[in-house]
């Protein structure tokens, strides 16, 4: 108090009153946006439309490889369903994908004598080379990793399948990062394992479920020269357990596999857009997206119909609660993230190529279910800007925000301004699902799909609303 | 700086000099509590026994509602299995309970014109009179709650079967809000009916999700003469919706529904009670529970056998990370929950009886879902401790403290001391299982269960290493 007296009577009183406006005004504006999100969600959760177009997706078309007609269809019919939402623009960018198919059903058995065999459940890994026409019949050396191939060495693997069967982690809570710590494996294990002469390879299943089904995704041969390729196939973790088991006792047994995949030219094919055009910063743009493609073992609702189907619904969202948003938001349903991520390079390509200043972009590519919360790619100016928005997220249970990766298909777009971000749920059931014949609809709960839409429309609400701090200031346009 | 200096200089010494030691030992204890419960989660998560239990009682035992042969199997296999662990001490704690049997499928119809008839999916109310041997068919009148029947009155009621059809709130984020928000309808619905004559009830099913599936759960007649009980359904949400929309054509459409169950006499059940006795406070009691009856048209795995395996589980991980615990530890399944809640009175009134001071108690009753973290029923103080406790648990993504209810078992224990809570997971799938033919093991995600058993036995651990504030410095052994 003392020292209070010595300062101008006046200038207190300004003070005092600045500060009083200022509060009003913020918590005014904390009011306006605690109704926003609230609005949002009541949109999502009375009215959403998020599950009927996955049911569609899933149920009426199904897997959509890169390059299928599946994959057409899906373009054609989420074009369709934007152009029904009265927004500024809905268009197809072209790119050319891969296209590789499965053929017929995979076959597998573990023969532990001659002619004493037990089947196994496998798949092609996506974009392997098929076996010989008859199959493949190999002894197997089993490995927890890419490291143990020059530990065994050229002696001990040439001629033989190799089997890596390193487990993802249960002890892990983010299961992201179990299979983070796995899928070497998958995606190396065929180019690394012909460098010593294997004769093939087979890849424990990415899941932490023990059950029967193989999860698919996508290897590369790298620079391994077209005549040294060799094929590669995901088991099952039931029947790596049993193979490992198996092994143990007979060194000696033999693998066989056949499957009869094929690679062919690259095709046609499209990432779908729409836009609301910013009223303020119409040449600034934010995204939100999710990949159209998916692998064909399954229907794909998690993986990634369901970060599509979210997508078009924050977009559906600010034209049913008539918010005309400062930037120019766009929804981007990206096609091949599976197996090339073509779309999400052609968009940051063309983007650069028409000079298109993106400040924000939002993935969901990490399943339908309740949301979390958020990671982020982006300087510490940005992301404290959004940890302070963490009270409004409150009352929907939306806890996480933490630096990190955000999504694939946008990470093209990386330079030093933009804001990256991907959607995250719970993650404890996902890799259940993940590129396997399980990913399908009614793995997918509408409310828990319907919440991560609500969520997304949130963050960019606010990203919209105050803009990120590498644009603030700035007058680019 | 000038201020510090007037402070003596050996004063400011001892002070720092205490301030570091306090800070170390701080800092210490944080350590050994982190590694605790990255000991206790590994546990659940690599060696955990809750999902193999739980399978048993899904799959092995199934439905045990109150009074039934497997409800008496579930005692006698948890009572085997918790013998297994080498606790202190197992024992059987007899109560009474009600039995209920509902007797062969219900059956239902909507009659809209004599002989034309639309099939309706529903089941009896817990408790409910069953209707004369050959059905009971009566006009409809639909109403949106109990406060209805005044507004109608006797003259548009007697007769009649109401309807009661307001559904649970889609908006809201906590289910159990949506739930608490409608289950007067089913619990009071037949008693407040039969005072305007009604001559039935049919309630909308308690779930948010739009399916075939009626859900059961209790009811009462509170004082309501035995001549005078009127029988009650639950009929599914799709049925629900018919039913609506068929009265809104045709207001003289008849309902149909013949269901044959009936009510025994009370009979003899058991809580079964495992005990690690404590090391310092052996008199002092801390437990952890859930209730092993259930209904009967699923098998009871999300409610509850969920919250019984993670109790059980909370002791075994004790056991083998070899935590020697200072206050006594229970487990306790509490019998007949779902109607009559005799298990949680009789432990209460026997802890009184025996003047056994229970300090802390902790019900999983609310499915096994990725937990999210707790509610409390406590004083400010003990809720202030157990905050402070908030980032040990968050490396598991545990963010939810709150204060609120507990557990439903676990209230008769309610005295001015004793800490209660609730383990809360994610709520957005509960009511798709609650109460119905969906509430079954393959519901049941492996990791969100195990991840529930470890988030429970972390903070039993706290609790019990820094004691309730309620205890702190007394001394009553």
């Amino acid at each position: 108090m003392k020292n209070t007296a010595r300062i101008p009577q006046t200038f207190l009183l300004t003070f005092l009153t600045l500060l009083l406006v200022g509060n009003t005004a913020i918590s005014q504006t904390k009011e306006k946006d605690s109704t926003m999100l609230r609005n949002i969600y009541d949109m999502a959760l009375l009215n959403g439309k998020a599950y009927d177009w996955l049911d569609y997706l899933s149920n009426e078309i199904g897997g959509r490889l890169s390059g299928s007609l599946n994959a057409q269809r899906a373009v054609e019919y989420t074009e369709a369903e934007l152009k029904k939402l009265g927004l500024d623009k809905v268009w197809l960018q072209p790119v050319m994908v891969p296209k590789w198919t499965r053929g017929p059903q995979e076959q597998a058995y573990i023969e532990t004598s001659p002619g004493i065999t037990t089947q196994a459940n496998i798949c092609a890994l996506g974009g392997s080379v098929p076996t010989p026409a008859l199959g493949l019949k190999a002894e197997v050396i089993e490995v927890q990793g890419l490291d143990d191939l020059a530990r065994y060495g050229k002696d001990q693997i040439e001629g033989k399948i190799v089997f890596y069967n390193r487990p993802m982690q249960a002890d892990l809570i983010n299961t992201f990062e179990a299979y983070g710590g796995c899928v070497d494996q998958r995606y190396a294990g065929a180019m690394e394992a012909a460098k010593y002469g294997a004769v093939g390879i087979v890849v424990r299943s990415m899941t932490l479920s023990n059950d029967d089904l193989p999860h698919t995704g996508s290897m590369s041969y790298g620079e391994t020269p077209p005549d040294q390729r060799i094929p590669a196939c995901a088991i099952s973790t039931k029947d790596a357990d049993y193979l490992s088991s198996a092994l143990s006792l007979k060194p000696d047994l033999k693998f066989y596999f056949k499957q009869r995949c094929k690679t062919y030219d690259d095709v046609q094919s499209y990432n779908v857009i729409g836009e609301i055009t910013g009223s303020t910063y119409p040449n600034r743009y934010m995204i939100v997206g999710g990949h159209l493609d998916s692998w064909d073992l399954g229907d794909g609702s998690h993986d990634d119909g369901a970060g599509c189907v979210q997508s078009m619904e924050v977009l559906r969202i600010f034209k049913e609660v008539n918010y005309k948003p400062k930037h120019s938001i766009r929804v981007v349903l990206f096609m091949n993230e599976e197996n090339g991520l073509r779309g999400g390079r052609k968009y940051a390509e063309e983007a650069k190529l028409k000079n298109e200043q993106h400040v924000f972009a939002l993935e969901s590519d990490a399943g339908g279910f309740t949301p979390r919360g958020f990671s982020f790619d982006t300087d510490t100016e940005n992301f404290e800007q959004i940890e302070s928005w963490k009270p409004l997220f409150e009352p929907y249970l939306i806890h996480y925000f933490e630096r990190g990766g955000s999504g694939a298909d946008i990470g093209p777009l990386k330079d030093d301004k933009i804001v990256l971000a991907g959607l995250r749920p719970d993650s404890q059931r996902y890799f259940d699902h993940h590129h396997a014949a399980s990913d399908t609809f009614d793995a997918v709960n509408k409310r828990e799909l319907e919440l991560g839409a609500a969520t997304m429309a949130s963050l960019v609400y606010l990203m919209d609303t105050y803009g990120t701090t590498s644009e603030v200031g700035e007058v680019k346009d």
